[in-house]
């Protein structure tokens, strides 16, 4: 491994470490405005942070290398575990009194816009560490979209390369494209969670609450200001703003720039964005009409949770209004299950993802054709395009691979002492960064504040192996990549 | 679809049909034997079988239509369906007192040499219903080699045509080698039933006990004639020489056969052979380990039931030393995970199989390996064999394929009402032909009694699905298969 590169990419990650360190001033401005003490804590971590963050980069200074793709991993490697460990430092050194493996859990959590929680008492927390709690999820949106977009078609990781976005979409000279593409994400991004913000507002939370929950609601993150999550707010209004949201930002977001800047809805047609809201509505309905029949729930009540929750669990925001494990065992089987799916690419959402289902589904449809004929020529499609031998490898890699992160982080937790469906639900909802898990332990009533630190360690590293494809984190431990 | 190849489909079904009436006769002399009055049950359902195959096979009668792909995957479907109908006659006209759900789950359950039960007081039941249930497990066992061997090779599934054999094992011209092929392998089979029924007898097992067990040993089927299983015979000696002969006879018999009539052991150099003893051994010597360390169990003591009984579900045989699950977490999730896996292929093991994890662990590392150097040229292999694309896909194809049953059938139990974990893993036991599920209901110490008949069913046809490889059945959904 050549120096030159680990040390651009040390620099670079100090510079990362620097602009995280000026977001904390943020959450300490909020705590001198509403009078807590807790804005000395923020304000020492951006010091400290800073000041290391500066004396790293200078130390690291130097031309930079040429970019090739080790480069690549080795930087989003990096870049994510930088910002987990800043993340950790102002909720390490606050007065919640957490051990470092807690603070780290919640950070990994917010960056990765997972969601999971080992802090209880929300409802009574200071104000600047609710905020950055929020505010490390909306950057962390940010940077899985720019990831998503820009990095990892350049990786080539599990299948995503197959869309990289037609140049004809927004201009044609390639830089002009990605400076034009990134303003307009960005544009997009604060437009949203503004609208989502002042929606929420209206419908009656409270300025404070309409603001962190529009951030987490953005970044599909899902960390909220109360311990009920949003079941504290019991409005159907709010339910449904949520669940339009939520579900509006699993979608592709190169979609949404397109609509919005060229006016153009026919980038619905892609078949990822049908596949994802068809499989939405399937579990919504579902699991309404379960809760309808079994248990006499009126049927508006039953769909407005129904669909906040399984936009929640699909979109892998997080959020529950509810505990929608006490509707029955199918609510349980379907919560457990679509935990794995996940939204569109090219969004804020994780999980394995519509794109590659629909391709998964056509690889399948196209096999049992050959298996009947077996000379005729059948190719996968995704939609109108033709499905390469590459991608569909990429895609059982992506999908293999997580299977078998799944599995043995499963092992491990059961061998912590957790029950079946409490260990396999917690790696599941960490790798798909959902947020919470299934039984009365880390289900959507309750939270990781019990898990001890081991466990939350490995948790930890199942969101960052989720949130970056698996594949990128996994190849590190090549023998191959570290060689010259 | 042509008429005449549907009329010699139902020809060869009829003779099956005739073949396996006669096989009636043997339980029959068995319970005249021991006196029990069930002789008669068994003679008049041969005699109603009989009659109805002999009509049946007059009335469609005619020559021999050309063997085609689509009459194959017919062929195989309705063979099994014909085998489980008539295995269900005479347990449906029993004093058991079965519905009909009953009747054919317990027949399915055997012919697939799956051997989950509904019935309960084994210990005292007329001994022709048991010899009944072995011997069709035992008979299973043979057509579910005969079928690996020779036919789903010929319709590709599920990247299983790999494994045609190689002419120079045996001898040069194909159709001397299927004779000799079958010859071997029924006498290897016989002989091995055997040794392994005169094992058991010797080490303590009553002659009747040892009979029934070592024909549903060597099917790796798992019905015993106890309701406690194998947990009846509190024997060192027993367990260990069960734990060999399921092992072995997780292994691809064709190797046996190579092994018995050249000396030769060196194809115990196939991968998948070791694949399948390192994953048995990490397992066995994982839960042991566990027992021991948790539970203070001696370790002996400890190996020999971990050995035991992941044996038994790594081969997809059942049986149970004791209730496995009550070792602690990490055995429930063990044996939940190591109930998808199986044995080698050609065997009368079912699950994914080894050698398709075997292709799958190096397509993730030739993966791995191309993300780092996207240029270069690296083969998936098999040994020294390089896997194709057409292999690859196929066994992407069954991967999926399983996962996506296992699913939906686990959402279908848990809206019938049953806890996750019993409805998953009542799934994917009946998927992968292994017998017992995980929970109070159908686990190691319970059975499948108490499930209402729509559940049977549901079960049933997963069996059906898993023993014949998914997509053989799958392949029949397909419009375009009943298309002339």
């Amino acid at each position: 491994m050549n120096t030159n590169l680990l040390r651009s990419v040390v620099y670079i990650a100090a510079l990362c470490g620097l602009y995280l360190s000026t977001a904390m001033l943020i959450p300490a401005m909020v705590d001198l405005y509403y009078g807590d003490p807790h804005w000395s804590v923020f304000t020492v971590s951006a010091a400290m942070v800073g000041g290391l963050s500066v004396t790293a980069a200078m130390a690291t200074r130097g031309p930079p290398p040429a970019f090739s793709k080790r480069m690549g991993f080795l930087l989003v490697n990096v870049l994510w575990a930088t910002f987990s460990l800043v993340g950790a430092v102002p909720l390490y050194f606050s007065e919640l009194d957490l051990t470092f493996a807690q603070a780290l859990f919640e950070s990994v959590s917010a960056i990765t816009t997972t969601g999971s929680t080992v802090l209880v008492g929300l409802d009574d927390m200071a104000p600047g560490l609710l905020v950055w709690r929020s505010l490390l999820q909306w950057l962390g949106g940010i940077g899985i979209v720019a990831l998503g977009l820009f990095v990892l078609p350049f990786l080539r990781v599990g299948g995503v390369s197959f869309f990289k976005m037609e140049s004809s979409d927004i201009g044609d000279k390639p830089f002009a494209r990605i400076a034009t593409f990134t303003r307009a994400f960005v544009a997009i991004y604060v437009a949203i969670t503004l609208i989502c913000m002042i929606a929420y507002d209206i419908f009656g939370m409270s300025h404070f609450d309409a603001l962190n929950h529009a951030l987490t609601t953005i970044a599909t993150g899902g960390f909220s200001t109360h311990d009920a999550s949003f079941g504290y707010f019991d409005s159907y209004a709010l339910r449904w703003i949520a669940t339009f949201f939520m579900t509006v930002c699993s979608l592709p977001f190169s979609i949404l720039i397109v609509f919005f800047i060229k006016g153009r809805l026919d980038a619905l047609r892609d078949p990822q964005i049908l596949v994802f809201l068809a499989y939405l509505g399937a579990f919504a309905i579902a699991a309404a009409l379960y809760n309808h029949l079994r248990n006499g729930v009126d049927l508006p009540l039953a769909l407005s949770h129904s669909f906040f929750n399984f936009s929640s669990i699909l979109s892998t925001t997080g959020y529950a209004s509810e505990d929608y494990t006490l509707w029955g065992p199918f609510a349980v089987a379907a919560a457990f299950f679509a935990t794995f799916m996940g939204g569109c690419s090219g969004s804020t959402a994780g999980g394995i993802k519509a794109y590659r289902f629909v391709i998964l589904f056509n690889i399948i449809l196209t096999g049992m054709k050959k298996l009947i004929y077996p000379n005729a020529v059948y190719s996968v499609r995704y939609g109108n395009q033709i499905v390469g031998a590459d991608t569909q490898r990429a895609v059982f890699l992506f999908f293999s691979a997580y299977i078998f992160i799944w599995v043995m982080g499963s092992l491990a937790m059961a061998l912590a002492g957790y029950d079946f469906l409490t260990a396999s639900s917690a790696v599941i909802t960490a790798l798909s960064n959902v947020g919470p898990g299934i039984g009365s332990l880390i289900g959507p009533a309750g939270n990781f504040a019990m898990m001890a630190d081991p466990e939350l360690y490995i948790l930890s590293l199942a969101m960052l192996l989720g949130r970056l494809e698996v594949l990128t984190v996994m190849v590190l431990l090549m023998p191959m990549f570290w060689r010259s």
